[in-house]
């Protein structure tokens, strides 16, 4: 197989102050289809071009923030192979049973150096995808449900020791690092982009020093024009908007983040480079972080660095 | 790795029949980056976005169409292991030594059912591609540079066999079949979508009478906005355009589509499903070809099927 | 007053063999809003982002068509000015009282030499417009009920003796033109585009043999990603699509061109030049009408000269 | 005439530091094409769409800001009775002899209220616009030099007394108010958005104690996807981008804003509503300013009250 062990980002699992005006914003401002809830209360999501259950699975808590990330891989054989290879490593691996999540096979759990739960899993059932398997439309009405995005894309975590995360996830995992930024030592690596498909990044990672921290969770669109749909269905809903709409210079894409009800930073972006494993990671200088970040206005988002749940 | 074995297509090598107004057409209305000339005459060209030598090389000849299509793969290693898997397949393999062309290491060259030349190489030196690995700007001058596409992305081959094409394929090479379409008994497939990444597809193949014939090559664009530009370009150079723009059904993505000089035919398009190895393949019912192929007008562009070099 | 006598088209009144089909087209597929029905029958639409009570009006007949075009004028005394200079131009008028349409004023009713009715009126009632006077949201959720256009915007309307039309529009109505198309004998003026604003065209007409026929009723869509999502839409409902998406070079629009469920023709744009009344008006000949049509495919679609209602 | 007396927006003479400098700016990084340098030093420009010799004309001064703003009437009889109306409005009127200005007719200059002055002509010649008047192409190399806006479009100006400006513009111009917003006590327009045609505005105010100061010239482009690219560029080149890409709410507008090298701001922007002079204006409160000046992010940015040239 040309495209085998860890294939994706299957789901991430956000804590939540309120349930009910997350569920809300979830499914009527962020515009994702709410596909059940379990019988410890979490609500289950999954945007409307997704086939599988589930993608964004909120749990109330005290203080909002990630419980785990998850990534769906080949099969169960690749989830037996990676769980040898975690350990071997030296990850705690815990197994947590099918059915523990809605319509999810069993999952490896294991804690990265950043301090942040990873999960892998084999199997998750489909969701419903009515008329999409035989002379599919384009898209449906739940296209135009709220903002809408076509899939959950990637996150962004924030926690100290993210070069040993780099290590674990290109040498035990087979991520690629796409693109990186070097601390004003102009060698450490203090920002990782990486990706285990040809996206700019499926998951990334910001030297931080608190553990476990959840920076964003990111959704795709289709054009820059739904970028600005996004924005103008933030501001009807008063959601507090932190970036955006505007270009990153690292990636390519185009994006605008803004803050669910609990505090959670979310993206919805598109378009972005595509990135292959024989190629060199590019590499953005401290100095020019502000084009990384916000390309057009060349500037350092004082927030994007320090708000974190 | 998660992303293995093969990577990506690599190149095209397309037969013109008048090399000068060829090589006129590829640089100044496609907008491809001429890189090169070698001892046969063989012009080179990549994509300004693309990092290595070439994607598209053309070469003198009384008829027009396609000498062979290559991918890159991982290594030499995923070289030695796919020729020996294609040798067990009952593939006549040819070994072509490194130089042949233009910065290229050594390819495997093998017949596929269809009567197509496929290529597997793993190295290709990279083309100079100043400032882009360090702080790099989104795109450069090249990028309105004629048409200037992002990439060499696919191609579509039409040939007998390609159920045998589908089999070698995903068994021998690691694609898999994202999408199809089913002859009017509503069983056979008659045109295939094959992914060895989650691109919705790094090669199609159409069933047709006659062997190793070219449908299209294909250039991907950054937006349907681009497609316009696109169109209007070919039309200030008098390009024939054969569909387009419009929306494809089969693969969701936005196109157009003319012809080369030579009477090649070619593709520029955006967008389209991300796919994965995991989900079923998309189905289209002969009865529903029109909408697949031009979703707004639900229309069977007859030239579609029959015009092939 | 800079803007002045003839505003803006206001209304078209179009001729529907079936009613029920006609109205559930307009209202949820174009996606018009509704918004009466009078004593005859007769059902009234406007678009989304219009002010006045309605700019389509269908009326059930035999046969499909239009029965006039209207446009709104400043004011009262603009109408009895234009009606005396109508009359002294030699044209019939007739005053249709206020209220034989809904939410509507006196008009002036007068043929002109295509054989077309055209009105004049200078009082409409403004359709409810909730919040849109206020602190307005950019959009609603009827910016998303169908294809949606932002209003009904022009007419092209076929018929003989188009170049007396030219007159009565320039000399008594204070239009001017904006481009033509030559016939072959390359003086003739065969086809006009007029404006009594800044927009490329208000009105147009086509010189025809047969009297007082609808080419098409034109509506304004945002932008050319809209163009490809009305595309879908007319597709999804099996809306005959005849041309597009593509780009007209004669005004530089954008466009898709279907038929209402009567084989009424309607387009539905976007884009196009900004016009002034001092700029000498731009020339098409006869040779270019096809790149004039379709720009990317300088196609000249057969049914465009010869399909009318 | 539907569209008489002040027809739109001719040319702003703007102050700069450093004419070297700001001719860069103009001519390579806003993209407009430099069309001439009379025998004050004054260097003249227009947008590659526009037909007229000019629509920029720089002055090297010591500081920066606009020296006048221009707008074009239908004809000399036009400019003949506007002058006397401005008389008898008790406008002091100088005459601006033709020749004054390189291929622009006579001038008729006034001081407005808030200290500003403002010019009215009826003649500039045409520039050499090469093909564009006959079967002409929907764009030319000279839409992706630089920016590359279609036009200058309107200008934003500070000063104080503006609602005497608004009498002055709506009963003796023949302007008429699109859009205001009004101060905390919720009565008095503290800012005003004015056309001529059917654009969103020709000319806006803010309420500013300092008399006669430049806010931005604006410069209209096609589309969104434009307003990126324009972003892109002001960030290649350095150019302080101060807020955007976003929305406005007022007008619906998208845009960018940055400044020129002698600190002059400009905005490149798309779309906007139409409006007619039939149509009550819109009004935003001041508690919902933030929502009309940045829709997406309901960001009131401070500078854009405070910093003007």
């Amino acid at each position: 197989m040309a495209l085998t062990g860890v294939l994706r980002p299957g789901h991430a699992q956000v804590r939540v102050t309120d349930i009910a005006s997350a569920s809300h914003f979830y499914r009527d401002v962020l515009g994702l289809v709410e596909t059940g809830t379990d019988g410890s209360g979490r609500v289950y999501f999954k945007a409307w071009d997704e086939r599988d259950h589930s993608s964004v699975v909120l749990r109330q808590a005290d203080t909002a923030g990630i419980d785990h990330f998850a990534f769906k891989v080949r099969d169960r054989a690749t989830l037996d192979r990676l769980e040898s290879d975690l350990r071997g490593w030296g990850a705690l691996c815990e197994r947590v049973p099918a059915g523990e999540m809605l319509a999810t096979g069993e999952r490896i759990r294991f804690e990265i150096p950043s301090g942040h739960l990873i999960e892998l899993y084999a199997e998750k059932e489909a969701a419903p995808y009515p008329g999409q398997l035989r002379n599919p439309r384009p898209w449906t009405a739940a296209a135009e449900h709220g903002i809408a995005p076509l899939r959950m894309d990637h996150a962004l975590l924030y926690g100290p020791r993210v070069n040993e995360n780099l290590a674990l996830f290109t040498e035990i995992l087979g991520f690629y690092l796409t693109e990186y930024v070097t601390l004003p030592d102009g060698e450490t690596k203090g920002a990782l982009w990486l990706s285990c498909s040809i996206k700019a990044h499926d998951i990334a990672f910001v030297e931080h020093p608190e553990p476990g921290r959840l920076h964003h969770v990111s959704f795709l669109l289709e054009s820059w024009e739904k970028i600005l749909r996004a924005g103008d269905i933030m501001s009807m809903n008063k959601v507090p908007v932190e970036i955006g709409p505007t270009r990153h210079g690292i990636t390519r894409g185009m994006t605008i983040y803004g803050f669910d009800p609990s505090g959670n930073r979310f993206e919805t972006f598109c378009g972005g480079l595509q990135s292959y494993p024989d190629q060199a990671p590019i590499a953005w200088s401290w100095e020019e972080l502000p084009s990384g970040l916000d390309y057009p206005q060349r500037k350092l988002h004082e927030t994007f660095l320090s708000v974190v749940t």
